[in-house]
């Protein structure tokens, strides 16, 4: 069986990387079985075989692919069954999504739950990732994640593109679910299980969105541990 | 032969449109030959035929086609050959992607150009665009635009998805070019026809992108006529 190499919080089951979650739908998407396995920020040898100091990594049977986008493609081009992209323009295009998408979302939902994914990982690492991650925000998580009602409204607004394209169309990929939702989702997976605050109002077509996609594969994602 | 409505200048031969350069990209890709119409923003008749108020609109003998996405996708469905989308994932995503360049790159280039705009349309057409404009804007177009200096930066590290995808990919779409490409380069079309300011540096890889794009179609746009 397929392994997928995922991030994991002080509790074991819970696992939260926004990138792991893209595969994750992915290989639902596509019908593959697949066995998660942890692995933390401080131990990351399972993912030597991939050459990798992130995760996602995929081990296929003895192939070894990293990164998202890199796993979504090979996933793509050797089960081209119930298609992510279905063409080479989308492979393109999909890339230059996953680029608006990792720099406007990642990048906003980032200091909002900064402190709480801390608080969701054993010491060592938790300890490990306040060190490299206060050095990238210039000051402490907590400060950080404090202020994060008034970052709210520029999130919210940074999304506009995606809510305007709710009006035409039920998911990203147009009538159907496929690769530009979950890297869109994974994200919003990532803050569900990292933390209980609330990105989005309910009366935004993005939260109708984002419940469709957790009713994707029989509720998979909806039942997915939370790491709080 | 196909027609196509196309905002003008005071010189006819001067045709301005972001929207409308995205579709006289995509007749060339496609290869289909067509007549551009001049049409000014206080002469919109021509227009009634696809009962549009608004460039671009498409008279393919006898079918009317508005709105620029509406009509690439006619143009893909009814002249299938040499894709500009290739699939229905790739148009779904086409969607997200037109309205993140939107919302970024036409909002971020209009005010550094639209007092330019405005001093290429004959009196009673410039009349009307500083009317609506500066009711939209707030201030003067002159006001607006001669700050434009200072607003270089921030458009330019908007552009940042873009760079960065260029790092893997020639194209937006890939390999070769395609719909996404022609919906970006219609902005810069739209800045290079009415304005002799500079959106990009010279090191910037967007810069060779826009060579590259200048030089489809044996230098189609690149001999477009400008209005100064």
């Amino acid at each position: 069986m397929m392994q997928l190499f995922e991030l994991c919080g002080r509790d074991e089951g819970a696992r939260f990387s926004p990138y792991v979650w893209r595969i994750r739908m992915a290989l639902k998407h596509k019908g593959l079985d697949f066995e998660g396995v942890p692995v933390r920020f401080l131990d990351k040898k399972p993912l030597e075989g991939a050459q990798s100091k992130t995760v996602p990594v995929l081990n296929d049977n003895g192939t070894w692919v990293k990164d998202s986008f890199e796993i979504a493609l090979y996933l793509e081009h050797t089960y081209p069954e119930k298609p992510l992209f279905g063409g080479k323009i989308a492979e393109g295009q999909a890339r230059l999504l996953s680029s608006f998408i990792d720099r406007t979302v990642v990048l906003g939902i980032f200091p909002m739950i900064v402190a709480d994914i801390h608080d969701r990982l054993d010491d060592k690492n938790a300890a490990y990732f306040r060190e490299t991650r206060e050095k990238f925000l210039g000051r402490s998580l907590e400060e950080t994640q404090a202020s994060r009602e008034g970052m709210l409204p520029a999130f919210q607004k940074a999304l506009s593109p995606i809510r305007h394209v709710l009006g035409a169309q039920p998911f990203m990929s147009g009538d159907e679910p496929a690769w530009a939702d979950y890297a869109l989702f994974g994200n919003f997976m990532w803050a569900r299980i990292a933390s209980d605050f609330e990105l989005l109002e309910k009366d935004d077509p993005i939260w109708d969105w984002r419940e469709r996609m957790l009713d994707l594969f029989d509720g998979y994602a909806r039942a997915a541990k939370l790491a709080y």
